[in-house]
């Protein structure tokens, strides 16, 4: 492997609408294949990009990290406008910043924070990408049911199941809560990190406790049993957005 | 033609962005061809969709109106009820009546109201599809320009070049004024009706004026003119909202 003399870190927003998740796949547009052609357009290192981690097809980023190592020195605002006159226009970096070579935007990152959006009245064809709607939901509910979340568990039931079964499950939540705005309800989720499907897992569970159709103790039944119930579906990937990686 | 007892009246609401316009077009993706398959699936009649006019490709509608003749009567909330069950998710009807059958949405009308949006500030990935984009602009000249176009006048100069040349081209603008929001503004056009590109034409114009390039006496000089510059390239379709048309 090449040795490169500085790291950049970046700060990057999208729309995940019209991509098929995070990480490149041979023949499916994705966000990192873009950014990998924005920066190398610029660099012609081939520079590979390190993610604080992946986000699914449609789901959306107001934070999302990245890094790369590379020898160009550039003004880091420059740097960064080169960038995004290079991106398509649903993918924008933020912010962009030299930074110590031992910097990694997987492992150096401390917490995660992913917002949910659920749009329960004037849902207009604007908010399709954006929100998921469901206009039956009983909030009293749902918010007697969040804060089960809260703390450190294993959470292997409420991940893929086709995820390595010799991982570690257990993850720590900070912050688990729901605000009710004036047409949509936003959900908040704060922790070490997420495994594969976990938040979409989670907010099935809670859609189902607002829909009536599940009691709150189901929560505490799938941490005891570990078991993935498939035939709890994932929440739609449109309403969720990676909004913040502390550091 | 077939002679229908019904005459249903309906305000459609859409997300232009992947659409080829409202106009139904041999191979292309549009608006009224997703409404002509909602609409037969429940009626099996063929019924021929009349709009209030055509809305380019990209732009978007708040209040579209439009019409189809039926021998089928439904409750109007059910009826609506179906249709937006078979319409993809950036097409919702907001409102469905049975009206006089000599209604019709494009002959009928007597005004129309366009809105533009340009986001100045705060330009996030989630708004390409919907603001135009200028942090450039001077308010104050394109608040002194926009009232130029208040009143009757001859539009050739601001439409479509390819336009049939035996058209009325005399329009009368009742309302052409700009807001200032928060981060974006907002142009409101209300009139007896639009020639094609009228709009995005004008809005091209009061940019270039409000990015100090033209002076407004260029709109008083197309005016005497009625010659279409076609270096002065149309605003973006992504920022033009059909907003309401009255009858």
């Amino acid at each position: 492997m090449q040795e490169y003399i500085y790291n950049v870190k970046c700060v990057i927003s999208y729309d995940g609408s019209d991509y098929f998740g995070f990480q490149a796949q041979e023949g499916y547009n994705t966000i990192e294949k873009e950014l990998y052609r924005a920066i190398n357009y610029i660099t012609k290192e081939g520079n590979k990009i390190i993610g604080s981690g992946r986000t699914d097809r449609q789901v959306h980023a107001y934070g999302q990290v990245i890094n790369f190592h590379t020898n160009l020195k550039m003004d880091e605002s420059r740097f960064m406008y080169a960038l995004n006159r290079m991106l398509p226009k649903d993918i924008r970096v933020l912010k962009l910043k030299y930074v110590p070579l031992d910097f990694h935007a997987r492992f150096s990152a401390k917490k995660k924070e992913y917002h949910y959006y659920i749009k329960f009245k004037n849902y207009t064809p604007f908010d399709v990408r954006y929100f998921h709607y469901n206009d039956k939901l009983d909030i009293k509910k749902i918010q007697e049911a969040i804060v089960l979340f809260k703390g450190t568990h294993n959470f292997q039931g409420f991940c893929s199941a086709e995820v390595d079964k010799r991982k570690d499950f257990n993850k720590t939540i900070y912050k688990a809560e729901v605000k009710v705005h004036r047409d949509y309800y936003e959900f908040i989720f704060e922790g070490t990190g997420f495994l594969k499907y976990q938040i979409r897992r989670m907010m099935a569970y809670l859609i189902a406790i607002g829909e009536g159709k599940v009691d709150k103790n189901k929560i505490e039944e799938i941490f005891e049993t570990k078991e993935v119930q498939m035939h709890y579906k994932m929440a739609p990937g449109c309403g969720l957005y990676l909004y913040n990686v502390s550091y």
